[in-house]
């Protein structure tokens, strides 16, 4: 693609579009602004623009439509796709300072909020009204709503509450060429025409930008139990997984972690856990209601189900500070991993009886390329991170190979009825992945939607496909 | 739009891509195809044609594609926005052929199943494996699952459960042009680059005929308990509807009946029902679970709401043949309206809290323009179905004056924060008021979406914009 460089004029245009104190050009913002979570990326921007408002952005598209300069917004920057990378340089749009609650509304259950709001800090403001927002993807405490509408977040509470797409109701959007329109309407239905909302929502940046967002909010839970099952085998603990809901039950959360990933928690966080020598996988279940009675029996139900699918034993948590540990264990586990090895991360999703099949397969393939690899994640609806580690494997096998073992894996959760991303999105690392999954047809119709939302290319270009 | 007409050489390429035993030009076929369940619109299709697989539908639309014939895609022909209208003639693509439950998966709680389906039956058999789909639009008796797909379906429990977009995992689809594609992957997450199933959703057999469908389904509940509650006026029956929710319950049923419907109903269908004097609106409420106890108290709680919102009176229904009983009164509202009077429909959605001004300012207009109006629908959702009647209007105003009434309610329903259709869809007779909600960027969005899946604009066209 061919872009213009940022040179002073443009710059100038740029700071009389959103105002000089708004633009960064120091060698610090721009490295700072380089790289999100994805690897070890680094991808320079030309200019750093944090602007405040709709007004703003919508002056900066103008500028950068016309004088055809790269736009790559940013969200929280926790991102592990690359979808924040300034591959091709240009302007590095930071939605840092949308960070408004605009208007809770607790006559209608709906809120409105600015793209830059923390999504922790969003909970805990609609918590206040005895409201609740139950996205929370494990990087709730520094992600931003607006990074996650962009990429159609989950989170281990998905498989009770649905994934972000069943929250969002309107979007602001500022179009690639400036323009500002409203994606719907503050309703709990549309049927007004095609669903522009839904369109956007993990659309990765690379339609428009997100400027406010309207919510539904659910009334808050009071009570909730956490469970934790070990087990034995990987597969036997993901076989486990379908049983629960064949049983009829619907945990608000099912996590697995791998024995691998939670040796490395402990080493890294210091967490207290006793973990036994013939346990080699976990099951994380969540139930959640209002009557600790229908609880109690939601969880010797699963118990039933747990045991009777081998599980060696299970630990209940009930008390808050129980809960928090167990919760922590499973949060800081993708940290924990990073910080221990050089790896890549996979988010593979398949239908949920076939994780036992997907983790065997991914574990094969690991052995024929040389790879190790720590699985956890949102086992309650499919979707396995796999934390694939350098172990052993050359630097020159990393660099060259390590691709047609992932081709592997993607070819197997294909196989299996899944697809290559769950929550984590396409953007930069998974894009050469896309044709294992998708007919040359489909990413011809995204690349037709993205040329009339953007006929210029300018916004997020690199992305996807 | 300039469209060729069906002549023998291109009816003969017709038989030949679909088989001749499945394509009919007699007059009785054309005339049944010629109307849906939209006021008395008739349009004439030239040809029926109805396949029974996905590959004759693909071979008939590479006929038509090419010809520049118009097909018009039909389900149920239960719609009620005349979206299934063949206005420009050419091809009626009826689905009704496409009658199989492919799969029913106990182990990952989904189904595939073909667009031919009617609602009901695929409830049954799914229902037979202890499993719940639980999109139950009125017409569910008669339409199809592929109409539901088309239209972005909802019915009364979408206020606990949600629509039908929650539920649709994946679609095959053909493409105006023949091509078949896959839209996602059959799992419960997607972040794998813009989502063509949510797209495909709610666009009205304009952008591609779905062939086949696969839906999630949840575990069938237990119990259920079903209120109705009487008000004096519609407006403290609307105010109530909003205070269940902010008490924090979410009731698995919440819908509005104004008194003439229910004067209607009991006319047109011989219910029993004590309609006393000074009762002129309802409010139905089903709460339903696993825990009989639950269900009590939460009746109970809901009892105290209502009573607090001038509810005169409540009545329990718990028993299978009282609550079949007050759901047929609902059901069966919209065909006791049409039955006795000359109406239009509309669809109004809004913020559920502004319900009562919604409804008052449409009983202004109303007598402003000299039309009655009878009111029901989900108001737990905010949506209201406003049956227009003709009552004392003349036929001159009706057919020039009513529309400019039209306007205004929608000018009122934008007004409120909602949108002109939540469930019926736009189809042909909304189409004319997009522009009361929508800026004309948004509409060339969609124009220009329409354009990458059908650059000859051949498949339902007219439609939505």
């Amino acid at each position: 693609m061919n872009f213009n460089k940022v040179n002073t004029a443009i710059l100038d245009k740029i700071k009389d579009a959103v105002g000089a104190s708004n633009v960064f050009v120091d060698e610090e913002s721009l490295a700072n602004y380089a790289h999100d979570e994805t690897e070890d990326l680094k991808y320079f921007p030309e200019v750093v623009v944090k602007p405040h408002d709709t007004g703003a952005v919508s002056a900066l598209m103008k500028v950068c439509n016309a004088e055809g300069v790269p736009v790559t917004p940013r969200g929280g920057g926790t991102g592990l796709s690359g979808a924040a990378l300034p591959v091709y340089g240009g302007v590095l749009l930071s939605m840092e300072r949308f960070k408004k609650v605009i208007e809770i509304d607790t006559e209608n259950l709906q809120a409105t909020v600015e793209p830059g709001v923390i999504t922790q800090e969003f909970m805990d403001a609609v918590g206040e009204f005895g409201l609740r927002y139950p996205v929370d993807p494990s990087s709730k405490g520094s992600c931003f709503i607006g990074g996650n509408v962009a990429h159609g977040s989950g989170g281990p509470r998905v498989v009770k509450y649905g994934t972000i797409r069943e929250y969002i109701l309107n979007l602001e959007v500022v179009l690639p060429d400036g323009q500002v329109i409203w994606t719907g309407a503050n309703t709990l239905k549309y049927a007004s025409g095609y669903n522009l909302t839904q369109l956007m929502i993990g659309s990765e940046g690379t339609l428009g930008v997100v400027t406010k967002i309207v919510t539904k909010l659910i009334p808050v839970i009071g009570h909730s139990v956490l469970m934790l099952a070990s087990f034995a085998e990987n597969e036997a603990a993901c076989a486990a997984v379908s049983a629960v809901f064949r049983a009829g039950m619907t945990p608000s959360a099912l996590e697995f972690m791998e024995r691998k990933g939670v040796e490395w928690v402990i080493q890294y966080d210091g967490i207290q856990f006793d973990l036994k020598d013939n346990v080699n996988a976990f099951l994380m279940l969540e139930f959640d209601g209002d009557d600790m009675d229908t609880i109690f029996k939601d969880c010797e139900k699963a118990n039933n189900v747990l045991e009777a699918h081998g599980c060696l034993e299970v630990l209940f948590a009930d008390t808050a500070a129980q809960k928090e540990e167990l919760w922590k264990m499973r949060r800081v586990m993708a940290e924990s991993v990073k910080s221990n090895s050089v790896y890549k991360e996979e988010d593979t999703v398949v239908p949920r009886a076939a994780l036992p099949k997907l983790i065997s397969g991914i574990k094969e393939i690991g052995a024929k390329y040389g790879f190790d690899s720590v699985c956890y994640g949102h086992a309650g609806d499919g979707n396995l991170h796999v934390n694939i580690i350098k172990a052993g494997m050359s630097d020159e096998d990393w660099k060259h190979k390590l691709k047609f073992g992932i081709t592997e894996i993607f070819e197997l959760t294909a196989a299996l009825g899944g697809t290559i991303s769950g929550e984590h999105g396409i953007g930069l690392v998974q894009k050469d992945y896309m044709h294992l999954k998708y007919a040359e047809i489909n990413l011809n119709i995204m690349r037709g939607i993205k040329q009339v939302f953007d006929p210029k290319g300018i916004l997020n270009p690199g992305k996807i496909f």
